[in-house]
């Protein structure tokens, strides 16, 4: 249960190298993050599983040489569209008809949506392609807890240097977070004893009945 | 398992308002929510819990009209912070040492955090405390699908107007996502039947070994 693993998970700071994740669990840690929902049901964004040791030693010191980057056995990027477009919007109404038959209300929905999105600046389109690809970061966490796997959300790198490693830009693409999958060390990482800090339900939530 | 729900839930368009989901489940859902990981554990975001029938019949207006904010039984709502203060990273600050003992690391690291949050725009700010509501909306997700609740995210709102409606401003917070609990209509929703449609796996993953 996912919701039973809320305080085992933790933000691993010391991963064991010699602990690696088998593949099944990480097939379904993606397969978490391909049936997240979306705005739309566009999925707006991409993500790279990286198990090259020379790709994440590249990626490792522009995200502040953050050691869960080569210790883990699965580097996860999530990249997000850098904009919406006709091309793209289209590639979804094309799958969407084929899967559910074409309808007037399909061909009207998705075109009320172009005529919304495309006008708008690339800065705002991506900004709404993130948020999406934080869905999916939110159900490949809940995932990995659930089957017991540790991941270290990491927001601490440079953006443009991980583009560039990973071509990102000719690809329409922008990297947004990263997510090393692997296995917490059981000496060595500071925050493994630590009590897990959230603020109490009174602070985060406001009930009104 | 939320792993064996992924197909199950569906963003639901037409609940049974004779169907309420019990407050046990929406007690977890909200812990979900409270135990979600956030950028350097900061939280920056508050959940709204909307049982009162008038408030939510004064959003649904405001919100494209759309049905389950008063047919389910619950209207969840994400608030983001509008920015990072000095105050509300202290608070954060304050908590951590109560909780885990005061360090020379745990000050120079939230030290640091102001050093780099402070100087940034609001808009900088609030983007990225957006990013944080989003990754506890995939907890909020995921939770409900686990205990077989339905849930429906919702960007089709008003901000402004809902920001209004519940009197955020005041508190430094800016509405971002909506989302109603309840319990599926077995007739009713155009939706229901149709086959999930998610792209497939070449489409959506690169892997890089």
């Amino acid at each position: 249960m996912f919701l039973d693993k809320l305080n085992w998970r933790y933000a691993a700071k010391k991963m064991d190298p010699a602990k690696p994740v088998p593949e099944d669990k990480v097939a379904r840690i993606v397969e978490a993050v391909r049936m997240a929902p979306t705005s739309s049901g566009v999925q707006p964004f991409e993500l790279f599983v990286i198990r090259n040791t020379a790709l994440r030693e590249a990626i490792r010191p522009v995200a502040w040489d953050q050691a869960q980057i080569t210790d883990g056995s699965h580097l996860l990027v999530f990249a997000a569209w850098d904009n919406y477009t006709e091309a793209r919007i289209d590639a979804v109404v094309e799958q969407m008809v084929a899967e559910r038959g074409d309808s007037d209300m399909l061909q009207g929905y998705f075109a009320n949506l172009k005529e919304m999105l495309l006008p708008r600046s690339a800065e705002v389109n991506h900004a709404h392609a993130s948020h999406q690809a934080y869905i999916a970061l939110g159900f490949a966490l809940a995932a990995a807890a659930e089957l017991g796997v540790d991941s270290t959300p990491m927001e601490g790198f440079d953006p443009d240097q991980v583009d560039e490693i990973l071509d990102l830009k000719s690809k329409g693409l922008r990297s947004k977070v990263l997510l090393p999958l692997g296995t917490r060390a059981e000496e060595g990482d500071w925050l493994l004893p630590m009590p897990k800090v959230r603020k109490t339900k009174a602070a985060l939530v406001t009930e009104v009945d």
